[in-house]
């Protein structure tokens, strides 16, 4: 498998590492870039209106010629959803197996990318011969069919990504992993391990999805009414389950949800979700059956399932309401930052009358491995080097003790920091440069525009709101022509506030005679003590600081 | 203890119900109005820049003459929180235990609380005499010395409020609960129970603080160097923990925080916390001791603890930073919605360098009682109504769940609604009216004054920012006179979208031209033709939704 001897070997995570989500790592072996996986993160809290983040691609651009491909594990959004952005920097072919590659195709459609992908199919058995190295890939376990490992064959050894991961004895056919060849690549000789880290600090094994499976019957076979269960379109084998069970408890599927009409009929068109004929019914049909023969199926990205629970609780979704007697299952675990949210809505589900199975590890699983799974890959590959991925700073520690607890040595592993770039060099892996990394903010169409001077004054316009101040002076003997007039947006409820806008009003107009009684004068300086003053006063009698913006106009 | 015979007997609660925080309840007997807490809630997620949250106090201001008292469980601010806005409309007298009353005095100075506040000291052995009723007081187990509960003796029994409760094994001397008297109460006939729903959510009993002493004790004894201990200022049986457990271990306590200083010097002033002499140092002078004496103390309230702590870990604290050696114990659990906030901290301290113990329930523990401590309650007080409060919605489900397991029937137990009138008439408990009752906003000096209208603004500006277009027309001809001028906040970095400015601007210019040369024309349209088209034309270009606001004056 090895193409020839190779005489750099290179790798940097451009994200991935300290954060979850935007999951993008390079191999450079002799100069040649290959691209694992091009996710984006969700934004966080504090991100005020942003849409999603990508990683920095500055490197990726300014070392285009040296791009040769991307290759993607999977069909999740944190590993696809920022290809769009790295095909408009460099066109290479993207290398994927089928449910991905459709995924991926669905999500440049979807953030308009109008250039020529050139998606390349490959299975678990295809090799892709580049230049400088072969590349192969492994059948993994997870909550989405077609998942992969990456590998990588240098003349130094093997680099192994193994994408996201777990072991469930469980699994069903399209979600088996490969295991013999795993036992293989670790024979043929592995020089480095780079692993999945989100569930690095819990002990033991996941929870097998047969687990949920029996306590998804149980909770069917115990439901009066109807079932409304909620799940994420990406979590595949887990609408898989509820769709075997509704077919066992004798329950017709109707499925609500809007994003979920890109995944979901993907898979199901694909073949990827095994649905009995009949058993999926159009919504307007629930009315033909008996409460116990229904499933209604809210699914969709982020947090919609609960955005629709939400709808039905207050009796204001457009396709089913709440009724006395329900049974609600929450097979999906609350986003980080989410939490208050999902608490929220099940009280409000309680409160219509509906029985909620919730928060229950046995109804949802995550879909990577714990620690002793962690250890299993690590056996299976026996690497020489680990670097531990895909996880904040203390899931990839908690994945450097596991490594460790395998007989790894402590300078055989090394926990990266985005951008780095690490080498091996005479049997050694070591920091050798940085590269630019951080966070690029998409807000629609913009990439990277927004800034923290933008989301500076979001967040202050969020507190106290906005205080406009508008005065018109003539230009020759600087009079005041109109104005000053004020206007305010989420400071104050201006009808119950009128003394305090026509005090403030007055205020300003006091300032502009004055400054124009001293004859010369600045704008700037005058707009300045505008925004002191307006300031000291609003402070002193309301408590709050609106962000004050005069403006002055000349006639 | 009883007055005489009663005729009416209700109950309402303001707050508490269906929410977490804002406790505030009122027995209404013979059409006197007794409040028992009046606490705050501290803003959700969504309430943009509002400081707290207190209960409608419409009912007790159009009541003034019937309000007798007002008396306080605990010294935590969800339950003395709203004091201040309530002797603002009742100056009523205030009974309460001498720490109690200590928290309630200084947070009313906090608020600056202005007018005479008629504050009167009581035990547990005091029994107020009102006109038509008598009130006794009960011991009670919780994570701030001198709580009670309370115990209006009608003639139809007792009705009692529990406060904030658990029953630990292990509570030292200020933390005994008087099991002895509230199994007497029980004895005496009790009316109705109006309970703590925290925990009611938790199986079991609520780990003991021995545990928590003996767990913080392993760590303090396993730490390497400095130890840097957080923990809610509200907590002060936690406190007291640390202090004992470190003169154990042969080290000094240095204090940092800034909200600290009520809680805990109150605390420390009155008795309430123990510490041997010489424990505690000043933070200057640790430099005089090895890093195996030290234990700093970070504490606050809300999300003060762990801000310190991200402080210490960015290198940027004033008066203490992270070192390698560190350990960082966090003994408090994260408010909700703030989980990332310290998921993030937690990150930022162990690449510092720092060990992190955190999310043990080992070392922290609730201040509520689980399932088998309400039933224990329930057991002693033996009461004919049950009226579970001081929850969400489905902790006060679970809580009513647990009441019937006690052998409680189901028309005894009532989950009221904020506001719900509750009356006690032929033996029954039904609901007999409703009075104002909700959430009001406190933003600044401002009670109120923030509805929705400004939340809603506040929320448009945190997303994309805002526009603000300027154009000054001539009175007479109606020509354009200075301007249009554009200026945005939050919306683009404005010094990279130059075109996008310059075309916004020749859009606007074109609209005012076209409406002018059309004659007649009214001022509000124009502004809504503007802010229209601008829309239109942002949103194609940018995929973003500023507010637009346009301004016109005259000259």
């Amino acid at each position: 498998m090895i193409k020839r001897k190779n005489k750099t070997i290179k790798f940097i995570a451009l994200g991935g590492v300290g954060e979850i989500g935007k999951n993008m790592y390079l191999v450079e072996v002799d100069g040649d870039i290959l691209i694992v996986d091009a996710g984006l993160m969700f934004p966080e809290e504090e991100m005020l209106g942003i849409d999603m983040v990508i990683p920095d691609l500055t490197y990726l651009r300014d070392n285009k010629d040296r791009v040769k491909a991307v290759f993607l594990t999977h069909g999740h959004e944190d590993h696809i959803g920022a290809l769009s952005y790295v095909l408009r920097q460099v066109n290479v072919p993207v290398y994927g197996t089928k449910l991905t590659l459709a995924l991926a195709a669905a999500k440049l459609k979807e953030q308009e990318f109008n250039g020529n992908a050139n998606f390349i199919e490959v299975t678990s058995d295809t090799v892709v011969e580049l230049d400088s190295v072969n590349v192969s890939f492994f059948r993994t376990n997870h909550s989405i069919p077609d998942s992969v490992g990456v590998c990588i064959h240098t003349s130094e050894g093997i680099i192994v990504y193994t994408g996201d991961f777990k072991f469930d004895q469980a699994a069903t056919k399209l979600y088996k992993p490969e295991i013999g060849k795993m036992a293989a690549i670790g024979d043929q000789g592995v020089l480095c391990l780079i692993s999945d880290s989100t569930e690095a600090e819990k002990p033991g094994y996941t929870t097998s999805e047969a687990i949920v499976e029996r306590e998804l019957s149980n909770a069917f076979y115990n439901a009066p009414g109807r079932i409304i269960a909620a799940c994420f379109a990406s979590d595949i084998n887990r609408i898989q389950h509820i769709f075997d069970v509704a077919k066992d408890n004798g329950r017709k599927v109707a499925v609500v949800g809007k994003s979920l009409e890109r995944i979901y009929h993907i898979a199901l068109d694909m073949g990827y979700l095994e649905v009995a004929e009949d058993l999926i019914i159009p919504i307007h049909e629930l009315k033909n059956y008996q409460d116990r023969e229904i499933v209604v199926l809210a699914t969709g990205t982020q947090g919609e399932p609960i955005e629709a629970l939400q709808k039905m609780a207050k009796q204001t979704h457009k396709q089913l309401n709440i009724q006395s007697g329900d049974t609600v299952l929450i097979a999906a675990s609350p986003l980080k930052g989410s939490e208050v949210f999902l608490f929220k809505t099940v009280d409000m589900l309680f409160r219509a009358g509906a029985n909620v199975i919730s928060g229950k590890r046995t109804i949802h699983v995550s879909s990577h491995g714990s620690q002793e799974e962690l250890k299993f890959m690590i056996n299976l590959m026996q690497p020489k080097f680990f670097i531990p991925v895909h996880g904040e700073y203390r899931m990839l520690k908690a994945h450097r003790k596991v490594a460790l607890e395998c007989g790894l040595t402590d300078e055989k592993i090394m926990i990266p920091d985005r951008g780095d770039v690490l080498e091996w060099k005479d049997g050694k892996l070591a920091l050798a440069g940085k590269v630019p990394s951080g966070n690029v903010l998409i807000d629609g169409i913009g990439v990277g525009d927004v800034g923290n001077i933008v989301l500076r004054d979001r967040r202050l316009l969020s507190q106290d709101g906005i205080l406009i101040v508008v005065v018109t002076l003539t230009k020759q003997d600087k009079k005041i022509a109109a104005g000053p007039e004020i206007i305010s947006r989420g400071f104050v409820y201006v009808r119950e506030s009128e003394k305090l806008m026509d005090d403030s009003t007055k205020l300003v107009r006091d300032i502009v005679d004055r400054t124009i009684a001293k004859g010369s004068f600045e704008w700037a300086s005058l707009k300045q003590e505008i925004r002191d003053e307006l300031n000291r006063y609003l402070f002193e009698k309301t408590k709050r600081r609106p962000m004050i913006l005069p403006i002055i106009m000349e006639v």
